[in-house]
């Protein structure tokens, strides 16, 4: 078996894995990718337009495997890239000014498996961008992009330093912001409004700080049963993605 | 540090952990309990009352995550019970008939996370059941429930020979059946009956199998941009189970 060794760009880099994360990393301009291991079977699904973007080879599902955590579903690809370094926020939203914008905010989740998967929604409902705070978020990483499905190339993953500032001034650009919380004060489907729309999320566990919700112009709530007390935080995000694309549709 | 010696039953037995898992389980007056360890931090989480439930015994962290699974978050506290036994479906239906119901059948989804969360979501939105097929889904687990959050103690999770079979029975039952898939014939929101609906959703790798499609009488699908070409499982069943609420209100 041949061993993979790397030069010492490996320590800075990222492996990425599966197929809709590799696929989409290697569509992505904006991604500088470095070299993808691939299975003969694998090569077929990503097809030769994308294989042309970047040094490959195809090796044993197992060489693969070595290169991603234990047990992770690699589908026979892994690519060795550079995190992105998506624009400051103020960019990525003058970007998207000529639609309506969603941007997604999140307080505090730090699974990488929930923000993966809102990033996947975020994708799927057009939204301009998913921002999260320095430090008190999960890193760009190959389980986060699984779970994205392929969004982490597509939707700006935007990390700030301080999201209770960053609601201050997306106020000042005429962004809405909504918390959603479990004891809001409107239901969503009265409360979603027509503009440019700031969506909060907190943690299921300590929801959201009170100087971000301090920030917000109005709590909203999805009505559930009292036998359940909370949805997942990402299917939350998934509903009100969804209710707020219906309406301006 | 004390060892955990249980008899015989323990290789019949589940352990369910989490905080939320194991408050459900107690609380639920269908599941055979035998043992409870916990933390002292989490006795007072789950509280008098439920402890009173079952024999506990207070231990140290580190014997909880011996009873679990590497990694997994029992929140300091394992439940050692039987799985349950849900009755059969018919049974189910006819105890919900008094209201409009909404059941979800579930085609080979093997993930117990995503099977979990969606059942998180049933319970959420008053679903009667989840039902899945013999050899194709998971069976409960401690990962299930703890995905779950509850609600596996809430909704029955229900076990069928045969998904077509079941559709067929359940149209003679007056149900509306719909499969949710991205090349629908209609959007969700116009498709959205008020009677009894069934709800069946497939895997996101082969979808729901031809034979079970046929006994739908509706394909819908929840409208996504083009860049993104479908919605995790557990969030599309997520935002249909809130839009076919709505409805209902």
């Amino acid at each position: 078996m041949k061993k993979h060794t790397f030069s010492g760009r490996v320590s800075a880099g990222l492996w990425l894995y599966g197929l809709h994360p590799v696929r989409a990393a290697l569509a992505n301009s904006r991604r500088r990718n470095h070299k993808l291991i691939l299975t003969e079977h694998a090569t077929a699904s990503i097809g030769r337009p994308l294989l042309g973007r970047v040094p490959f080879e195809v090796v044993s599902a197992e060489a693969v495997a070595r290169c991603v955590p234990p047990g992770a579903v690699h589908q026979g690809a892994a690519l060795l890239c550079d995190p992105l370094s998506p624009p400051p926020l103020k960019d990525v939203l003058a970007a998207a000014s000529d639609k309506t914008r969603i941007a997604v905010i999140l307080d505090q989740i730090s699974d990488p498996h929930n923000v993966g998967a809102i990033l996947r929604s975020a994708a799927a409902f057009g939204a301009t961008a998913v921002v999260v705070q320095d430090r008190r978020a999960p890193q760009e990483s190959g389980a986060l992009a699984k779970a994205a499905s392929g969004a982490l190339d597509i939707v700006p993953y935007v990390t700030v330093v301080n999201i209770a500032r960053v609601l201050e001034e997306m106020g000042e650009l005429g962004f809405w912001r909504i918390a959603l919380i479990a004891g809001g004060e409107k239901e969503l489907r009265e409360a979603a409004p027509h503009g440019d729309v700031a969506l909060v999320l907190g943690s299921e566990g300590s929801g959201i700080r009170r100087l971000v919700r301090e920030r917000c112009d109005a709590a909203v709530f999805i009505p559930v049963q009292t036998q359940m007390e909370s949805l997942n935080v990402s299917n939350a995000a998934a509903i009100a993605l969804y209710e707020l694309r219906q309406e301006r549709r």
